[in-house]
Order: structure tokens, then C-alpha cells, then sequence
């Protein structure tokens, strides 16, 4: 096997046109690093720690100096590149039809599961996976006392109504269409961050990245839940009134006062739970079946190979809870007259 | 000095409060894996591959699953929380001013450099660092064919004219002010990419994340700038002024023709390879003195401590070629009628 993941790196080097220089370039670094052959540092590594070292190196890879390898590499991806220019092709087409550009060398690397099998998603890299903290608590609560969080914890509760009356116990549909609002605040959120930290020539403490970290995750549930429920065209219609005054909703809210946005995605989040709970509830007592979990959740969550529909959930709910006290905890900063970047960015707490 | 590091992760575990559970568990979980304790795991790794495996290790530690020690340490933080409860308190100061939440178990995991010292930065973690591919051929040009193309490279060569105009040969203040205009259409190409993936319910191929990758990256080389050079408050106005027009009129661009705006991103950053290859120069005859790489710039492009402002410029320059590759490349998709997540993303390729 391990003989496998070495010549399946020789085929991304060879394949990678532009990158592969780079790619040949570290397995050297890293062998006079280590005083080991490339292909004896690799399976050194598979041996001890397994795929999530692939992923490690694999990214390391990515990003690491070009040696005379890379630059000899670089000069033969020249030739082929000219070779193009005079035919006037800039990029072509593999066999999956997908478009790989060898001038602007940029190309997809291969990547494996520790099963050598290869890597099937683009949207998210091994290295972005992880298991949820199911030990989370669910039954946190922040407990409105001033003017402005009773108004979001009344603004929540009323939002509820209609997604009830519309939804009622259909918990996949409904959680599939509350993902496409809940992956909203985060982006916006990071992006206002980052406009600042721009206009302020001033460091975002992290806060930028944990919130679009926080939307990222909230998309990873709507492509779980996508698996299991197909919208139908009146939920996709839907979808797209929601987004267009919920985006601009809160854009304009986060502007005014992001001590009340982040306390209003708080409650949000903390129904979120509570309808996720539901949903388990149903699953246990067999009014939704327990189908298997779809083969992205399994990869994304680190979740076993026969996984239901229930660990999906289960770990989707716990994420939940962890962007409920990130969100509590960003409104909690500002109430103290303080800007985000002043304390501690939740990086990676999902 | 390896049990320095040690240490300081049982002070981390020590002062983690929620996550410290989940920090142990993968300690736990490794040593099993690799069949050696905790400390020999650590010190081992360390001694092999250095600080960029702390790295690979915390990260590990960060997004990992929570065990029976979790629990324990779940409740021992239940119990504090419930006596800050009685007093009232959800968050609190620490000796340096920053807020820390006891309450919604978020803190400031420790993170070490390869020397034992405290990682100093917030916005940015050290698995994010890399080294860049000083390599990569600055010359590459997309030669303008199409209208589309030809309106792109205008544009482009017109929005410098005020530019030169403006700032000259000033090109530390000139790298500064155009960074925080370089750290838009990444930004905004991300969150239109992430609502498009919410409201048809489909993947990004994980060009969401290779934009907002771009918009970070930008991001840290005005962060490096600033500490070169300060900016003037009519500097800081006109930031303000260009921001307000260029987010919009990139916002609106992109949503018509997104063809169009990688385009004349990608030639922005032509233009920008240009002035850092003119700031090199300018340093080179000593008009610009070579002092000292800022510190951020030494962590996050893994410098030489004796770093110099020519290393920084110089792997800026670098940085500014990929996103070159990766906005032509881009537009280059588009130019074959498909969409970007049919293609591979750059992912890591900077």
C-alpha cells in the first residue's frame, strides 16, 4: 500500500506540470531535514500516523520554497507552455472533462485517504476535517437581561413562528433550508471584519477567520443535509427571497450594531439545537429513518465508515453549539466596550 | 527545552477550561496510535521535523474528539462556571486586558515557536504560515485578445496613471495604500461564490476558500507594510474613499461578469509585480534603506531571523504572481462557458 501512495506521489509529480517542482522540491527539503529518503520518510510516516501525515505533508507540499529541482521542473513546464503558446492553448481539458490550465500551473494535487484510496472532494482538503466535541454542552443559554438582547431573543422567537408553521416536523427540509441562513451571518461578519482591519490598517486578531470559519461549517451542513433532501423549486425559490433580505438584513445590522448581531446568530443558533434535538427525537422513535450518513459528512466530521444518519445530526448539532458560544461570546466583548481583536479569536473551535 | 514545550502544554490543558478536555483526549489518542507516550511522541516529532510538526500537532489538538478526560475537565469547568454564575460573571479580564470567556469555554490555546516562545500572533496561527516560491516566473503576461480582455488590461494601465501621479517613487506608502485595495476582490469573490453555493446548493470545488485565501494573504502583506510605513491621516482618508468605491463597483462587476473581473485582477496584479520589482530596485541602489524584515513578516513567510526588507518584497512579489496565475486562470474558466467549481482550485497556492 504504502508502495501505492509513493508512486501515486511520482504520478502527481509528474502530472502537475507548474507545481510539481515544488512538490519534488520539498520531498528533498524534507529528506536532508530528516536524513531519510523521500519515499523512506513517507512511509516512515504513514506507518506511525497514518493519512492525517499524508494531509500534513501533502500541505506542506503546497506551500513550501523551490529548490534547482523546481527551477529545472519550472524550465521543461516552459517548453511545454511555449510549445501551447504556439498552438495558442492556454489551458486543456483531462478526461473528466474538468479545465487544468498548464500556464498558469495551477493543477489539482492528488491527494489520498489513508485507504490510498484517493481524496473525492474539492470543497474541503483532509486537513479541514475534524471530530466534533459531541461533549459540548447543549443546554447553555444566555439569559437576556438588557434591552437590546431581550429584543434579539424576542426577534428569534418570532422568526420561529412562521418556520414552524411552514416546516413543521419535515426536520430535514427544515434544517436544509435554516443552513442556507445560517452559513449568512459568519461570511458577513468576516468580511466587515476584514474591510476594517483593511480601512484601520489594524491586525483582525484571528476574528476574521473564526467567523468565515463558522459560515464554512454552516455550508458543510447544508451540503450534508442536500444528500438526504432535494429541494423542491418552491424551497429553492425560497432560498433565494430568504438570502436576499436576510443577507442585506444583517450586512446593515452589523454595521449598526454587531453587539446585537452576534447575540441575535447566538439565539439563532441555540434554536438551531433545539430543532436538531427534534430531529434526533424523531430518528429514536422512527418517524424519520435512520439512513445511512452521506459519504461527505463521513469524510468531513471523521465519522465511522457505517455512520447514520443520527452521528450526522449528533455532530452537526454539537457545531451548532459551538458557533452559539462563539457567537454569545463576540456580543459578551462587546457589551464590555471592547472590539473583537482585544480577546481571544475561537480559531478551529467547531 | 523539549520539556519547556511539554510543559507549557500541560499549563495549556491546565488553563484551556472546555477545550483542555479535547487537548488531552488527542495526546491520548497519538500516544496510542504511535504506540509511544504523550511526551515521546512530542519530543520525538520535534526532534525529526521541528516546529512546523508543533504545528500539524496543535492543530490536531484543536480539532479533535473529546473522551472521558473531556468530561471530567467538562465538569471541573461546569463547577467554576457555576461560581462565576453566582457572582454574576460570564467573562472576565486576564493580566493583560484581554476578555476571557469562562463561561462560553473559549480561550487562547498556547502555542509555541520552534525556540519555546510564545507564537505572539492572533491573526494568523502557524500552520497558516508557509514559504514562498521565490521560483515562479514573474514575466508570465495574458496577452489581451478578446474585447473583454483588451477593456480588462486598459482599465488597469488607466487606474495607474493617478497612481504614479499620486504616489511616484514612494513605494513603500504606494505597496501599503494598494494592499488594502488587493485584499478586496479575493474578499468578494468568496462571499459571492459562498451565497451562490447556498442558493443552488452546490459545491464550490473549493474556489470559495482559494479566493478568501487570497484576500488573507493580502491582508498579512499590509500588515507587513504597517510596520514599515505609517500611514498619514489623508492616507487613511483616501483608503477610506477608494475602499467605499472599489468594494462596490468590484461587488457589482462581479456579479455581472465575473470573466471581467478576475481579468482585471489578474493584470492588477501584474501591475503590482511591477512596483514591488521597482521598490526591489530602489533598495538594490540604496535609494530605500534595506532595514530589517518586520517580525510578522519572519513568522508568517517562515524568514531567516536576519531577515530584510528585500526577503519581505521579495516574497511578496512571489505571492503577488500566483494570485496573478489564479485570477487569469480563473477568468481563463469562464472564458470556456464553464463555472469555477468545475475546475481545480488553487487551494493552498500562494
Amino acid at each position: 500500500m504504502k508502495h501505492l501512495v509513493v508512486r501515486s506521489v511520482l504520478r502527481g509529480l509528474l502530472v502537475n506540470g507548474g507545481r510539481s517542482g515544488r512538490y519534488i522540491s520539498t520531498v528533498t527539503a524534507a529528506s536532508t531535514a530528516g536524513v531519510l529518503k523521500p519515499t523512506e520518510v513517507w512511509t516512515e510516516l504513514r506507518s506511525r500516523y497514518g493519512t492525517s501525515f499524508d494531509v500534513f505533508y501533502w500541505r506542506r507540499m503546497i506551500s513550501s520554497n523551490a529548490t534547482e529541482t523546481a527551477v529545472a521542473e519550472k524550465l521543461k513546464t516552459e517548453k511545454s507552455v511555449e510549445k501551447q503558446a504556439e498552438k495558442g492553448v492556454e489551458s486543456f481539458k483531462t478526461s473528466d472533462g474538468t479545465v487544468v490550465s498548464s500556464y498558469w500551473g495551477i493543477s489539482k494535487p492528488k491527494i489520498l485517504r489513508e485507504d490510498g484510496t484517493e481524496w473525492p472532494w474539492n470543497c474541503f482538503m483532509p486537513w479541514e476535517t475534524y471530530r466534533s466535541n459531541t461533549a459540548i454542552d447543549l443546554s447553555k443559554h444566555h439569559v437576556p437581561k438588557t434591552f437590546l438582547d431581550k429584543f434579539a431573543y424576542r426577534t428569534v422567537k418570532l422568526l420561529r413562528v412562521p418556520t414552524d408553521i411552514f416546516f413543521q416536523r419535515r426536520y430535514g427540509c427544515r434544517a436544509m433550508m435554516l443552513e442556507t441562513v445560517a452559513a449568512v451571518p459568519g461570511m458577513v461578519g468576516g468580511m466587515l471584519l476584514h474591510l476594517r482591519s483593511l480601512r484601520r490598517f489594524q491586525q483582525s486578531g484571528g476574528w476574521i477567520k473564526a467567523l468565515l470559519e463558522e459560515a464554512e461549517n454552516e455550508r458543510m451542513h447544508l451540503m450534508t443535509m442536500v444528500e438526504l433532501v432535494q429541494p423542491k423549486w418552491y424551497e429553492r425559490l425560497l432560498v433565494l427571497a430568504v438570502q436576499g433580505v436576510f443577507f442585506n438584513a444583517y450586512f446593515v445590522l452589523y454595521l449598526l450594531s454587531p453587539k446585537l448581531a452576534h447575540r441575535i446568530t447566538g439565539y439563532l443558533e441555540e434554536e438551531a439545537i433545539h430543532s436538531y434535538t427534534e430531529f434526533l427525537k424523531d430518528i429514536k422513535n422512527g418517524k424519520i429513518e435512520n439512513v445511512p450518513a452521506p459519504a461527505i459528512a463521513i469524510d468531513y466530521w471523521r465519522l465511522p465508515k457505517d455512520a447514520t444518519l443520527e452521528d450526522a445530526i449528533t455532530v452537526i448539532r454539537a457545531d451548532e453549539a459551538h458557533h452559539r458560544d462563539v457567537n454569545h461570546f463576540a456580543s459578551d466583548i462587546h457589551y464590555q466596550g471592547k472590539e473583537l481583536r482585544e480577546a481571544p479569536a475561537p480559531l478551529g473551535y467547531h
